[in-house]
This record gives C-alpha cells, structure tokens and sequence, in this order.
C-alpha cells in the first residue's frame, strides 16, 4: 500500500460520489454503510484468500481501496470486523430464509397454517434452499472464524453469543414454518435445527473437498428433508 | 534442539531399552512402534498448542525426545504425520465403541438380540459414551486439519478419503448394534451416523469454547440418545 495516500476517505474513483452526498445526514449514513459494505466485502475475500490470522488490516483496506483511517473509523479492530462479517451473513441467510418461506411455504398452507404431505415437504425445503446463498468461500471463512474461536478465549465467548442468538433466530423462523404445515420437532427444536445446519455445513464443507460442482440445492436437497421429515411429526 | 546430537535413534534414556532388543525382529518392530506412537503423542501436543501449519518437524521431534532422522524413518513428511494421528484416533476410537458394545448392550440382547425399551437405549448408549476419549484437545487439533484439507487440494482428497473409511466402519459399527436392539434408521444409515458424529464433535467444541468442564459423557447424555431414537423406528 502507498502510505503518501493515506486518508480518511475512500479514493479517487468514489469521491464524487461522496461529494454529492456532504452534509447531508442520511446520505452520510448511506455512505458510511458503503464504506463499510466494501470493508466487509473485502475482508470477505481477504480472510477466504489468506485466512482470517494472516489477513492484515493493511491488506483489508487495500483490496477495498480505502485507508487505515476509514477502516478505524468504521472497525475498532480486525476482530471486530470479523464479527460485523458474520453478522451481516447471519442476516442475510435469515432473510433468504423468510423469502422463502412467504415465497414457496405459505401459498401452500395458507394464513391459517394447513397440513402438508410428505412430497409437498420434500419440494417447499429443496425451493428454500435454492434462495440460500452458495458461495464456497464462505464454509472456509466459517472453519477459520472457529478455529480463531477455539484457539482465543476473547474471542470464545463473543463467538458462542453470535452462534446461540443465530440458532435462536433459526429455530424460530423454522418452528414458526412447521407450525404452519402443522409439524412439530420430535426433540428439542434448538438442538434439531443446529442438526440440520450442521448437516448443510458439512455438506458443503464435503463439497469444497472434493470439487463437487452441483448447487447447494441440488447437494442438499435430498438429505435436508428426509432429516426434516425424520425429526418431525405431524401435530 | 541441539543438532550435534543428531542421530537416527532415540536418545540417551531409551538406549538400554533399544541395546535388549537388537537384532531381534518382532522385538524391532516393538521398538519401531513404541517410537511411532511417541512421535504422534508429541505432534498430538504441538498441534493443539501451535496449530498444523505453525508446527514445525524440528518442534515435534524434539518434543518426542528424537531426532530429525528417527522422524524421517517413520514418515516422509508431516502430512504423513498428521494422516497417521488421524488413522490412530480412528481406531482407537472404533475401538472404544466395539467394546461398549460388548460391555453394555451385548449382555442386555443376548447373541441373538432382542428389542430394547427407550430407557435402555439412553442408559446404554450413555454408557458407551462414557468410554470415549475425552481430550477436548481433539477437537481442536480436528479443526486445524479440516481447515488445512479446504485450503490445502493436495490434502482433500486423503482428507475425504480417510473421513469416507471413518464413517463407513462406524456405520457398520453402529448399524450392527441397532439391529441386535431390534431398531434400524429411517434415513441413510451412514447420513444419520455422520449427523450423530458432527453432533458429538459441535457438544465438544461448544464445550470448549463455553469453559464447559462437565465430561463428554454428561454434555451429550441427553442430545445424543435422544436423536439416536428419533432418527431410528423398532424392526
């Protein structure tokens, strides 16, 4: 990185951008959460690239084309970022997942909620599992941010809260979509959808190992739903 | 490590031990074997200390109590190294299993089996449970070579090819078992056994990264027996 630039704000090719946008307080805002969206994008293929403990936060800010001042500005730290990426990834899959259910799940069951057959199960999981996010990087991203946990205590705890408030959120949504298909889990629900993520976790970490080129889908889709239905029973 | 000791043997303490045995065949390969499992005991250590990539030979051969040359005679590398420890902890693993089998279920079904109530199944399968190893260093040392084999396409294959044998053989293991217990899966066998094994390793890892100091047995008492019966149905 040439140091003589460095800046507080993003370079040359987006300052017009940021021009148009000065003194004006929501636009300020929606550039911050640019300059941070680039941030984040670029630690994405960063820590994927080079893993999360050689990644540099000068490595970082270039590959986003920013300076050290706008990473401080946005990120205390290299580890917080770390936690804003996995974050914003928890969103996102959260959000795919409510996409798919008002999408594929509920013109079958209706408002009211309805029973569905087993074929009806097999096809509503395999089209919300289509809208997931497929991208391989992100199993690797997700081995290193453990193994990272697993090897630093101050980062254990911070790491346990994000994966228990994630699951708690999953498991939410999907009781809330068997509910509706008028489907229980057999064991505790908690325990079942982290199963079932595992199960796609592993899956793909398989496919990343042995250059399986199909889609998440299609990888997934007959093992997700036969667990689905196995740990599961109609109300 | 001092390197005008280099020699092809280990050192000064175990050299009466080697003296009796020279010259001696089945002897030789008793003393080959003793200085394997002590090169796999060190690299086990720095492994979960320093992490795969970090560890150097040099490191583990001076942990062992040998040197470069001993190391070299018994494996080409340390990936070598590294796939052996795997291969042990598999067997070892197998091997605890095959004998809470024999110990705990075996003398409740008889030779010929018989069915068994949920209660017997939790009370037995806790059992079993109790006598696997229960080194939460495992799971750490698990992570680095997962994380090594996605980054690393030299490793993957081996990778996945020693993970496919693992949960082969505990499939058979386990499937074996149920049928003396009057139950089979109603998924994949060998999907179900890999969800129950990932649930096994993610109690362990959570336990690590939460300070849990209950043992393996008292974490996984409720989740695992309680899986094992939803996902398997009397015969």
């Amino acid at each position: 990185m040439d140091t003589t630039t460095l800046r507080d704000e993003p370079q040359s090719e987006h300052d017009a951008d940021e021009r148009d946008e000065r003194d004006d307080a929501p636009a300020e805002s929606a550039r911050r959460r640019r300059t941070r969206a680039r941030l984040l994008d670029a630690a994405f293929e960063v820590f994927a690239e080079q893993g999360v403990r050689a990644a540099s936060v000068e490595t970082i800010v270039e590959r986003a084309g920013f300076t050290r001042g706008a990473f401080y500005s946005n990120f205390s730290s290299k580890e917080e970022l770390f936690f804003a990426l996995m974050e914003r990834e928890k969103e996102m899959r959260l959000e795919q997942l409510d996409t798919g259910v008002a999408q594929f799940l509920r013109p079958l069951v209706g408002e009211e909620g309805a029973e569905l057959g087993d074929e009806d199960v097999v096809r509503t999981v395999t089209r919300i599992l289509e809208l997931q996010s497929d991208d391989p990087r992100w199993w690797l991203v997700q081995a290193e941010f453990r193994l990272l946990a697993l090897r630093d205590h101050t980062i254990a705890a911070d790491y346990l809260r994000y994966q228990d408030e994630f699951f708690a959120d999953l498991t939410q949504t999907v009781v809330a979509a068997l509910t509706s298909a008028r489907r229980r889990f057999t064991i505790a629900p908690e325990e079942a959808v982290r199963v079932i993520a595992e199960l796609c976790a592993n899956g793909e970490a398989r496919a990343v190992l042995s250059g399986d080129e199909r889609t998440f889908p299609e990888r997934l889709s007959e093992s997700v739903p036969a667990i689905l239905l196995a740990l599961t029973e109609r109300v």
